[in-house]
């Protein structure tokens, strides 16, 4: 039986894609099987930014592939990496002299791809580097980067690198401000409901009704454990406890505080619980200098939401807030 | 037994706005109860658009309301109209010469709210000039104006006349430009799954698994008739040929193509379904000069999506894809 709007299960991914492209035509287009690259691209003097992941959640992550962010995007099936060689052609078509930025979501079969591209972009003369995004905290405060996730915090990231590379940062100079960055962003996810794979119908997570599972992964990994769904503002209190007890935000930090829909819950509630996070940190002593709420990385139909926290240096709120993007579904007009 | 993630029910709708504008400070800020306006005013020679609506249908109607959109956005509980004192309100915080553009959705309450409240303000002298919305097709290919509810379609229409008033156009001229925008413009809604209301769990609508419903309304008013679901191909050309049947676009016309997420739906089977009514539309000769896939009006979690065409004119066209908006949820660059 169908449960959802797709044709073959097989071409979900080469539809998706498809369909992406025909609609934003003068942002993106397809350069290869799976590889989305900029409609119009960036001067070759500025170093590339890439990113590899599966399909599924979409927007993410090629959604963000644009003027002022990403210059590729290489895809892989639903949840599923991308090969090696998918992504070593992309570095391929990214090749220039200034380099290539490629950032990595940890997950194991997205660092083993980038590994083995990153090995043979090296043979064939490729200049490139690596940056891991591991925000996700659900593996508990302080844990080791290796054995944390990369969950939606990587849009930021990519918006922060795009907005410095357009301003001609070099190689080295890009590492370190998204390693600056990403040592100091922290996700929570919270999830409810049940969501399903699309290929096979399995289902990917099954939570009760009014069962919550704060720390789920973006794939139906387990978290912190099942509990009854409380308020709003309950939530938000946890979550935020939680996150500065990671991040350990003084009064005066600035503060990216961004609401990732992953996908069946409503604008509705991301709205109200941004409400208390953000009054709650405000009352901490905090300044909120980026905020958002937007289903920017899904987890097709999975109730709940990631919570993004971030203490910004000065030159993150301004490539944040202030520098041009252009990417489908994330724009910012130059202030 | 809580299934949503919010705190007193009687509080949504304060608290959904108050965490909206909280996100954006920037962009938007309350000016009365639940009366969203921009952050910085337009200038008061220029005609303001203001429109009203029930909540429960973020980012709309509010997310919409920025430079080169809404001036105003006056919103009612969840699915409810906001009462004609509060719109009356708003209209005598927009008031000014130029006069305002009042944009209603053709819901019974809206209606009549709108009129009572332009009622009231023809006799405190201010300018007021209302222009309604009656996309849905699911009446019938044909059906007199009146049966027509407006749905998705408002939001392309806020961008066209924001536009227009930041060019300096007329109170009469903007009627002009929107009527004719109106009168060319046919959405048509999908829907399967389960929604619920937040404020009293109340089920909005409910179809069996693998069912879907053609043609139902954006709060669970009966539609076409239910049917099995079928392929996302398939329902895209069973829509387009709806959407063209009343339109009757030819070759050549320049169409507007968007694909409106009402809530659980992944963006994913949103890409596949724009694909083929792309596709399709192209096979028959329409140019397609204006797209996007968007949650732009949700009907809480309501799995589903509303395909919205417009035959457009290359005033519409300038409107919607070269000139700036920047509100939360709509962002266009200058070209």
């Amino acid at each position: 039986m169908k449960t959802k709007f797709i044709n073959a299960p097989e071409n979900v991914t080469r539809e998706l894609l498809e369909g992406y492209v025909l609609c934003y035509p003068d942002k993106v287009k397809l350069a290869g099987e799976n590889i989305v690259v900029r409609a119009h691209a960036k001067d070759e003097s500025k170093v590339a930014i890439v990113t590899l992941g599966g399909s599924g959640h979409e927007p993410a992550l090629s959604g963000f592939v644009g003027e002022g962010m990403l210059d590729c995007s290489v895809v892989g099936d639903i949840f599923a990496a991308p090969g090696a060689q998918r992504l070593f052609q992309a570095l391929q078509l990214m090749k220039r002299e200034a380099g290539i930025l490629l950032v990595v979501l940890n997950h194991s079969g997205d660092v083993m791809s980038a590994n083995m591209a990153c090995e043979l972009a090296g043979r064939a003369g490729i200049k490139v580097k690596q940056l891991m995004t591991h925000d996700d905290i659900s593996a508990g405060i302080g844990a080791a980067k290796e054995d944390r996730r990369g969950l939606a915090g990587c849009v930021p990231l990519y918006k922060i690198l795009g907005a410095a590379s357009e301003a001609g940062k070099s190689l080295d100079e890009l590492i370190e401000i998204g390693t600056r960055f990403n040592e100091n962003i922290a996700t929570l996810a919270v999830a409810t409901g049940k969501c399903t794979h699309p290929q096979n119908n399995a289902v990917i997570s099954e939570l009760p009704l009014g069962i919550m599972e704060i720390g789920m992964g973006q794939h139906g990994e387990g978290g912190g454990g099942q509990s009854p769904l409380v308020s709003a503002d309950d939530t938000a209190i946890q979550m935020v406890d939680m996150l500065c007890q990671q991040l350990k935000p003084e009064p005066g930090s600035q503060l990216l505080l961004i609401i990732n829909g992953t996908g069946a819950t409503t604008q509705m509630e991301h709205n109200i619980v941004f409400r208390k996070a953000y009054k709650e940190l405000v009352s901490r002593g905090m300044d909120i200098a980026f905020s958002r709420i937007q289903e920017i990385l899904t987890v097709q139909e999975q109730a709940g939401f990631q919570m993004i926290m971030a203490i910004l240096d000065g030159d993150h709120v301004e490539y944040l807030t202030r520098k041009k993007a252009d990417a489908p579904y994330w724009t910012t007009i130059e202030q």
